[in-house]
């Protein structure tokens, strides 16, 4: 969820439009947990982008982005997962349009676990299971896999960019792990 | 979500603002089905409004209706509740904003189960236990009660809404039964 | 969850241990809903079995068993899978726990929607994508492919054993179709 | 989930026969975390037993009990709440039977998060709003209602009962909190 991928990379809606409807209504986002399973389902790994923020910062994120107008969810999942991943990542996006969890996202912290200081977004989060040869794309510097112990540690979660720690904790805890 | 409840009944955008919003980003929307439960917690019967549509129509709606800019899903739950049922209704509102099931509305039909006309709105349904007293507001004409097994009667179903008769027998299953 | 793999193809637990154990305690089964999807992860159809019965009948049946003692949840999905679809059926087991839905069946009808007269089992519900080749093993006839919009053919539906037409209509409902 | 729950308190089942059946077969349970709600649902605090072990130890435990026979899983959710927090506690036990995780008891440490030295245990795990009064009933010490944030305090999780913190910690997760 850079500005990047809201302004320059969005190509339905100019920065402005999209500054002037941010205004207005909660703007829709999916965010994807990429992993990797064993035989019997199993979770082995999470995959974290690192990415290159506005202010020279870095930080490790999961896959997010906006719904488009007129795009079903899954295909909203699928385009992140290929932006990001690159196009031979061989994604299972859910069979259900059901999320795990719905993050609410405001711009004045402490409403709900989320913060988001550009906009109000409300994120539909689903873990995604990936098969194939995953590469970072466009701005994203590293892809790295972590096992689900490893995202406990505190120096991972301290880069992890807003939001996106308390997102991957969900996801871990869902998934049937206790970190 | 008729079309009053879009136009005069919104506060927040003009008609002409939500219009133009409407055809950049995917509208988000709450639906709820409010229940009569047992003392165990099983649903005894279904909440439906009779509700005038624009053109002389009459039909039975569940609840709906958008979220708000800077509004929490269970504060627009609540709010469309009220709106709908009156302020004695003492709902409870699900503790976890996971929704039972995401409805994606599209003005093409044959995308997804669910259709709308007027826009791209995405809905996040949930069932709502209310124990006191209910009475229809505003531009509703009547509240009716039915059992879960009356739900499956194809002259009800006949006189659901667009798209309203699809979440009420997803939102029956959900609950258990086999309607 | 025909006679036989409760007796004969079950080694855990002779036929009159299981017996005993049935009349004291909730057997523990899962349920899994093998389906084929489409590169967005949406479902193009659904695979459903045809097996003999005891008594010279036949029916569809979803894929259905006991979990055994020491054995994990996904370990008895994976092992009913292939037990039913042979070994290539390449299954994604759920990466999650959380099943989409739990059947309750009793062996008097009307306690719930789900009846069985040999025992009361509680039984966790999946729905898991194959992605290999599936062949009928054991005592089943047949594997047939359906849309999930061929489901709702009451021909089929009324080859269904008891309570699986109400589980495959669930499983459709969650998916987002409306059947 | 006591050693006297499962024997004294368990009419059902004689210990004798209750060891023999958690030989062969794992056994069904429920846990539930009650939780008190303001007028929009949000959970405002979480309600923790204070029970006596068998051997002079003293945990904060969740509600949590078998499964009988015959029994169906909402009304094993009641019967657990009010046989620890007394009959005027007036739970609401949620409309749908799909329980918010399911958590699996080994007796080996490691294979799950969950770990149980006497059994095979599997327990769909309800949250439970209760509107009423709560007292604690026989062998429980004490109720002591929390806020979600106290929860993830050190000295309070250290007090849980195996696998009831991690239960807990997944409950509140769940609700939206990051804890």
């Amino acid at each position: 969820m850079s500005e990047l991928e809201l302004g320059s990379r969005s190509s339905w809606l100019s920065r402005e439009d999209l500054d002037a409807a941010r205004d207005r209504m909660p703007v829709l986002y999916v965010h994807a947990i990429p992993v990797r399973v064993d035989h019997a389902g199993a979770v082995t790994s999470v995959g974290l982008l690192l990415r290159a923020g506005d202010h020279g910062t870095i930080a490790r994120e999961l896959i997010a982005g906006r719904v488009f107008h007129g795009e079903r969810i899954r295909d909203a999942v699928l385009r992140h997962i290929e932006k990001d991943l690159g196009p031979m990542a061989l994604p299972l996006v859910p069979v259900s349009p059901t999320p795990f969890t719905v993050a609410e996202f405001f711009p004045t912290p402490g409403v709900t676990a989320y913060h988001d200081p550009r906009q109000h977004a409300v994120s539909l989060a689903y873990i995604v299971p990936v098969s194939g040869d995953c590469s970072p794309q466009a701005d994203a510097l590293d892809l790295a896999w972590v096992t689900p112990e490893e995202t406990s540690d505190p120096a991972l979660l301290a880069d992890m960019a807003p939001g996106h720690g308390a997102l991957l904790r969900h996801a871990l805890v869902h998934l049937g792990f206790d970190v």
